[in-house]
């Protein structure tokens, strides 16, 4: 893991790194020692590692709850080189929903793909970050594609305790799902152009989770309303603190 | 308005009145004087105004919001009188359910019939809790019984500016939800054995509120998850204060 820059704001430090040929993002309260709790945070499709949405909830988590954040870039996104497999399957999916194909189940396929990457990527992530913050509890956040690829995540590593997830549907992630017991927060939005209300619905229930918490609110994908973010800051330091 | 008694503990004051021939109980801060947010709490069947569940969740909105809270008992219920033709139609009821008879529809009719009374009754009871505690913002709360009468109550009343609503469905009063436009946090059991988990989605899905948020949780009908109180603070706080 190699550090290549670190600044500050508002209490909160900032530390670009990367780890093999990941770049990641570690965003630390200023001056902080001692173990404290990590969000893994998963960034959207199309975003990358600072993304306004990952950059905004990551400093509060900072900020108001002291805890450590990282996110790093998803493969094809952010600064890491474009894939040309992926690329390859993308530019196919657009043809085939152009064609009148649903969308849902070609990006469902496609986010199970990518996680067989970023699975032991995040693990190793991990690994990495606690030599710096010590091993505390661990939570993850991510919709969207960050829940496509934070189901199977969060299924494979014993070290996350609690998990907000959502904008996902069960076709890409029911079975992993199962296998999930943590807490977790799960967002829906009402009128999602993207998930079928059904299949977020499905993947909710999927989940083996005794405390498991569906937040769903009127507008498309990309409209979580701000206060959501006040819900999973409680959220957090309920299981994590 | 008639106040019977008054006691104290904990910083709550508790007051039990009469208005015409509804008993209720209005919670303040102790010492309490100047305009406060009112809290207006409808119980659910077979309960009372005092009832475990009513009574936590008052002296938690007095005690660390500040607001009023008043509740009175439902037709039938508590230190009312039995009504005779709602207890002829219970027992009608209960037969046609051992017969084979689906039960949402049958509830769902019989709280349309009891909104007709508690809507005037409640609003009455507003108009003369606001000559104590001043002519603040009303936020209202109820689920089971409290949502099918409290969803006309709120549709009918404007003076309600937030309401947490719940355990109820679409069959009941969907006609009055497409009324309410004010923010609305709904609560649903995930496996509630009395509403159809489909029923309430419709429910939640007639409200004209742009802003309404879905809570479901894991559970039986009366499983609310302790978790959910601390929800619905933040939520009545940010929209009544």
């Amino acid at each position: 893991m190699r550090f290549n820059s670190e600044t500050s704001s508002d209490g909160v430090s900032e530390q670009l790194f990367t780890l093999d040929d990941v770049p990641g993002v570690l965003w630390t309260p200023e001056g902080a020692t001692g173990t404290r709790p990590l969000i893994l945070m998963g960034h959207g499709g199309g975003q990358h590692k600072k993304a306004p949405g990952v950059l905004v909830r990551a400093r509060r988590f900072v900020a108001e709850c002291g805890f450590a954040v990282v996110a790093v870039d998803a493969p094809g996104h952010g600064d890491r080189p474009k894939d040309e497999e992926y690329n390859r399957i993308a530019t196919e999916n657009q043809a085939r929903v152009e064609a009148g194909e649903e969308l849902a189940p070609l990006i469902a396929h496609f986010q199970a793909l990518v996680a067989r990457q970023t699975v032991p990527e995040w693990q190793a992530v991990l690994d990495a970050v606690q030599r710096h913050v010590g091993e505390g509890p661990v939570g993850y956040w991510g919709v969207s594609l960050g829940c496509g690829l934070g189901v199977p995540f969060v299924a494979a590593e014993p070290r996350v305790r609690a998990a907000v997830l959502g904008l996902g549907g069960a076709l890409a992630s029911a079975e992993a799902a199962a296998r999930i017991t943590i807490p977790v927060e799960f967002l829906v939005q009402w009128d999602d152009e993207r998930v079928p209300r059904a299949q977020s619905l499905a993947l909710f229930d999927a989940l083996a989770s005794t405390e498991k918490t569906l937040h769903a609110n009127p507008g498309k994908h990309g409209e979580i309303p701000r206060f959501e973010l006040d819900s999973t800051l409680h959220f957090f330091s309920r299981h994590l603190t």
